[in-house]
């Protein structure tokens, strides 16, 4: 089977086995996939991970027990809990501490021609969500998870950061009619996702005020975190997203002093991803920049690590 | 007039000028005060502060506009709002960013023979509560602050610290009916607050575990917020409230992969200090180690930094 492969170094190799689906396991022939900063982050060493990256992925259902999900067009959460510890007793798979991960934790992703999953992660995509579209709803589920945390209604909120995962949270919160200001590097990006109660501003236009009571961070930079504590009121709740290889400095004291909250936010549900395309609540296929086959995807990982990259996806 | 005073090394001086109360400021003679830990890191260089230290008072009112106040027994919330910002304008003076606070920021402290605070700061000791008691009142408020920010009732709560903070939370939690875990490493510190809902352990005890849905981190040491960041289960809330001149690392990908808060916590209000002696829910004056007069402030500073000191109070 053909894969980008990373052990230390990454390469794109046509040798590997077939994955061999568990009992409860379906088999996914992956069909179209998306680069996340998260694999760009495994390259660095977050995770120290090794094996096929790849977490967004959307494919058709090879192989399975239940056999009335075979030929089903699927995308799947990418936590894989033990079934049997207090956390999945409480159906919260996500915090399983003997969880496997799809592509980050002990077990290997989507950058390959097939990938297994536990059939109950899997989600069924509508007809009318596209392959382009529905490789978004794991990264959009992710995005709307901010929405579960913390209240966006009747606060000032901002979003730091106009990358890929940055545009699908503003426009998240914004269609949740939360008032949003993103603040990114790109004004050509952030022009992309115009939409009602977002405004856009560059680093230079954002006063220099602890001014919001929401921030997010989801710069993928170390220098967003400290942005972040820049902006945020006292008593304000600073969401952080980016897991990052290389960690800024947190001042305690003034998390202390200011009694902020700062709140870590990971996966997020996919009904909701789902749910946010059916009501065309995001752009999403605005925010690709270009798809490459498989066997391009060392140059595709070389695309998506560019300043100011847009989604890569791998076909 | 006398007082400890600190220029990058503490100092008793004999040669201070009285301090002169503005407009709506009272001046008061102080009785009793108390050291606590963020005394000591001043002294470390922790705000770099220059003045007289010192928070935790009661003393007698002398001269104020309001003539009712004069003779009265009183203490006083430490944080003086400007009266104009956002902050004092929602009442919220704790967090008003051109505020002065007492011993700590721009407005010297209790160490001192007089201090002055504005006269709406103040609060009137009942007569059944002594001077011993009083000088709680402000550490009280500020461990109680805790269970205004987070839910403990039906949470498995761990208060890492047998230090004067932790002892006062531990109480307080506990006496609200929360199950509380109180992980110290002076049995015969935490002895003295045996109660209903708390269990007392040594580190050696407690399990090596991610088993705590609210850890409260009081050691006031580096060290007391990487044993929190071990213990604190998914999902969990983590409230600190040590402020340190010198921080540990913080790990912000642990935070996110499991969707951790850390919330701050400083001063809560005088009201619940109060009603908590008042209710007689909490035990202080078994915490009180030894009182010293003001002329040997010295002395009693050097104690209170002993590994194990309890309250230190300077007459």
């Amino acid at each position: 089977m053909n894969a980008i492969y990373y052990d230390g170094k990454l390469t794109y190799r046509t040798d590997l086995p077939e994955p061999q689906r568990a009992k409860g396991e379906a088999l996914i022939k992956v069909t179209l996939r998306g680069i996340c900063r998260t694999d760009l982050e495994l390259t660095k060493g977050y995770m120290n991970f090794r094996g096929v990256p790849g977490h967004e992925f959307v494919g058709i259902v090879e192989d399975a027990d239940d056999k009335t999900l075979i030929g089903g067009r699927v995308v799947g959460d990418i936590n894989c809990g033990c079934g049997e510890c207090p956390e999945c007793r409480i159906d919260d798979e996500h915090h399983c501490q003997n969880r496997t991960v799809l592509g980050i934790l002990g077990r290997d992703g989507a950058f390959a021609e097939k990938l297994t999953l536990p059939e109950k992660n899997l989600h069924t995509v509508p007809d009318f969500i596209s392959d382009e579209e529905a490789v978004f709803i794991e990264p959009l589920s992710a995005a709307f998870r901010v929405a579960e945390q913390v209240k966006v209604i009747n606060n000032d909120v901002l979003v730091l950061g106009d990358g890929k995962l940055g545009l699908l949270i503003a426009q998240s919160l914004a269609f949740l009619r939360a008032d949003v200001v993103l603040c990114g590097r790109h004004p050509e990006k952030m022009e992309l996702i115009q939409m009602a109660n977002l405004t856009t501003k560059t680093a230079d236009e954002l006063l220099p005020n602890k001014k919001y009571s929401v921030v997010i961070e989801a710069t993928g930079s170390k220098e967003g975190f400290l942005t972040a504590m820049e902006r945020i009121k006292p008593r304000g709740k600073l969401v952080i997203k980016s897991t990052l290889a290389e960690q800024p400095y947190v001042d305690l004291n003034q998390i202390i002093v200011d009694e902020i909250s700062i709140i870590g936010s990971r996966c997020g549900s996919f009904e909701q991803g789902i749910a946010l395309l059916e009501q065309k609540g995001v752009k999403v296929k605005e925010l690709i920049q270009k798809t490459y086959r498989l066997e391009k995807g060392l140059k595709a990982f070389e695309e998506a690590g560019k300043t100011g990259a847009l989604k890569i996806l791998l076909a």
